[in-house]
């Protein structure tokens, strides 16, 4: 079965936690009942799998086939479309992934910049990135921005330019970053077949308003139900309720975040919220001291209880 | 005549450039027909003098004095609001101009956090902002917020917490900073006599959506016009029409950025454009290389050109 | 009188506090004693006046001067050199000081990078210091270096490029950086009658090495007496002796970084090792917690204590 | 055999370079003849391998492991110690590396801290190195410092604290910073049978100042000739002469960065001076022009020529 070419990627997609035991595995058993919630309880369709929400970069890569693999298989007649990150340090280890997301049936590859070293000029990045496309030519890419992270602060629009050249399926942008022009000129530079997707879970509405296709985040694991509201308000020009909603996320993630929010605590935030069982991260990351999750649990529940 | 206490401040204001003679001293002849300008070619109606685009902080008090008291007088009758940026590294000097802007009438004023030394905590620099308010405590005063400038970088949320107590005439913020979450929240807990005015041109149509009361900048000296028409068709529903505005106003930006575009460029794009006589900037910003500016301005009217 | 020209500035210099009354206006009458302090007690015969330390950018051009000519009177006869910071954000005011320091007859002026605008090349920022050097040709001229507090990275090294040619009376550099290859370089470059004076007060020892010609620094005004001697051992080759004292400091100043280290607190601690009143420090920093400084007063003598 | 638990690890180490094929394939025929290069060329007999400078995160933990491997077989009875680094981004792939290390017979290994997902505390990092080191409890271990590069800022002397408890057969640090406070606390940390080496080359002789051990870096893959006589000049007491050829290096490396110093440009800057062929980088680093390395090794020859 050829992978989906002709849907474009738009609406919700949430970037997934990776499920561990307690001892620390990876947990493959989760990711059914995982799929399910998603689908059922959050009205998401989309998934973007070994991310930097599913602390990829604290797997191996024996450990993200073998996730990737899972989350395909279970994802089949579920959710519409599954994203495989197969963005590594080494291109080496980039380029087995993304043969193996072949081998899955995935139905696109994303690319972040190698951060460790880190190229030095768009030219630099954009040859990565077509070396690493290039095991898989015929399946749909996507560029991963996010540069508070990496620290590649290069303009996403700049290695956007002439990719198409490159990588004939390329087909858009994560941009998780708060430089709405540049967001907004890779908008308009987007071809139609491209999808410029945002990142920034807690100013998504800004970048709806500045043209975005869709939105992949970790929050979407637990208020995609409710940001699926937002945009779909947003479609209908009522700017005041998309508002609304948007400043109720804002409100959480700045409780959250006053608390101490990291990757720890929003695993275990999702674990409160969702009822699944996705364990611990992996160091470096430090594992939610239980009373935090538990407080911002409850900020969640008084935000938006359906009374 | 009391300063305009009722008065909301929304819409369009213009951060206004420093007029210099050929030889660096100030030129208060050029104020007038300045003002002109912009309400006869651009629309704008209220101005912001003596901040970062009108190099404030490389004045000296005097002269900061001469040229607020020039601006509050040519403008009268002609524009809504003059607010006169009156913050300093110095609290000395602060308060020496917020006295200074109450024998002027201006209709408000706006202080910026000082740099060299940082206040270490929201609370310390409210209690700066007080201080300054003390002695104008009747005039309209706005936090001036731009922690890419300053390299303070708290929450303007957390500023504002309260600051009513200290401030009873606190009447908004000009956020000029990236981070949406922040400016939803300032929007989300202004006062309804409040204004949360955006400050980072280039992306206002994001900021309108988070719920902007008004924009200032230095780019609506020259493009005013437009953005007017963007906002218009903002609050009409028209997202798409105000989006290619937005991207106009990008494209020129991202190419003045690629040239190199800094104070002394934007400065002579205005001369430029405008015709007006504002001189060179002051060091320690260099005055911009002539083929430069004209490169842009030729940006500028291939973009804005109207046929 | 004239300036001292032939005498190239060694040894240590302390960079000043600034008196202030507990009301928070300038203390003059408090020089006197402090002087007597730095030359009885810490054997420093050397002062840098309203730098950093001295809160400069908190003050007024006014209380600038007045400063500046107090202490130029009261060191007469007991301090080897004066050095008066005249750096501002703003020429003009930067000019105006220059001026004056002719006048008072101080030993020599430093000027610092201005920092809220930023000079984009070494270019501009030596046309800066030329600029202000300018008004006052024939006194000893210091650049001031200080990188991670100005956000101005370029290399001190660039900035003393040919730097005789437009400042005949150039007379070194206070490098406070931690990049000793830059300061390696500028040692390098040094003419015979140049000094380069190392501010990294932490870690003084290792510049010795690089080849500094003496230290400007806030802990000298308590750390004096012992740094003298960390100075003389190096001379004599006993680096043993002086990584010793090294060492001291650098447990005394880690201590009090973990407890919060800023400029309230240096000064408290000054207050309390001193016995001098030179009050609390002008906003935006925040007087100190009285605990916290006795705190590490405490461990101050537990390091130094003689016996 | 068991590794040499007793050695302390002195004088120099270079950090040595991966030598790739033309095709981007690892080399490992060329690391005979380099170790023959670093021993009698240079009078280097200790290398870091599989470091920064060996392009680590862009290999395979299979890449690296060949590496380790050949580099440990090739060195036996030349080199005094090869110090593996196996610090990886994934904990489950440092520990992989951290038991092949055993079974290779490495004399110690060393751990990076993961960039991607930072440690939010000494704590955490250190649980983390404990983590890898507990695959090999009885190999040397050393913790790799380098926040410029990692972005992970907190103190390396925070991350000692009672590291032994811990790690049992810690035996040091290398410190690739500018902190020099840091630096100067961890050498006073230091037990007697651990080694504070020092990464930052242009800076060596400031770090000898305050007590380093030994030194490791690139450029000792070509200057070490020249480093030895520094650190011999700076035991005997002769700091003139340590220092003259510490302005040697610095002016070399000062041009460079001006040219534009990369790891690609040091690679052939190495392949120039030494005649053995690594190679070009991989990407995300870009190969070297030729002209580039050309002029750096021109102004070696210059500095360094023996006439």
């Amino acid at each position: 079965m050829a992978p989906a070419l002709d849907k474009k990627l738009t609406g919700l997609v949430a970037a997934t936690f990776t499920p561990f035991t307690t001892q620390g595995e990876i947990n493959l058993a989760e990711i059914g009942p995982y799929i399910d919630y998603l689908t059922e309880k959050q009205g998401v369709n989309n998934i973007f799998v070994n991310g930097t929400t599913g602390e990829s970069m604290s797997l191996s890569v024996a450990e993200r086939k073998d996730l990737a693999e899972e989350w395909c298989r279970k994802a089949k007649g579920k959710m519409d479309q599954v994203i495989i990150h197969v963005g590594c340090m080494s291109l080496t280890d980039s380029k087995e992934l993304a043969r193996h997301a072949v081998q899955i049936e995935a139905d696109g590859i994303a690319v972040i910049s190698p951060s460790f070293f880190k190229p030095s000029t768009a030219d630099a990045l954009r040859t990565f990135l077509y070396q690493v496309s290039s095991v898989a030519p015929t399946l749909p890419f996507y560029y991963y921005h996010i540069p508070a992270v990496t620290g590649v602060n290069m303009p996403a629009r700049d290695v956007l330019e002439n990719i198409e050249e490159l990588i004939p399926f390329f087909r858009g942008v994560k941009f998780s970053g708060n430089d709405l022009m540049d967001f907004g000129q890779c908008v308009s530079y987007c071809q139609p077949h491209w999808s410029a997707l945002y990142g920034v879970d807690e100013q998504l509405l800004a970048a709806l308003a500045m043209g975005a296709h869709g939105a992949v985040g970790s929050t979407y694991n637990y208020v995609g139900y409710h940001v699926n509201e937002l945009m779909s308000a947003f479609d209908h020009g009522d700017i005041i309720q998309a508002r609304t909603i948007q400043f109720k996320i804002q409100e959480l993630l700045s409780y959250a975040k006053k608390l101490g929010f990291d990757l720890g605590v929003n695993k275990q935030l999702m674990n409160e919220v969702s009822g699944l069982s996705l364990g611990p991260p992996r160091l470096p990351v430090m594992p939610c001291p239980v009373d935090q999750a538990l407080a911002i649990a409850q900020k969640y529940h008084s935000l938006f209880s359906k009374n």
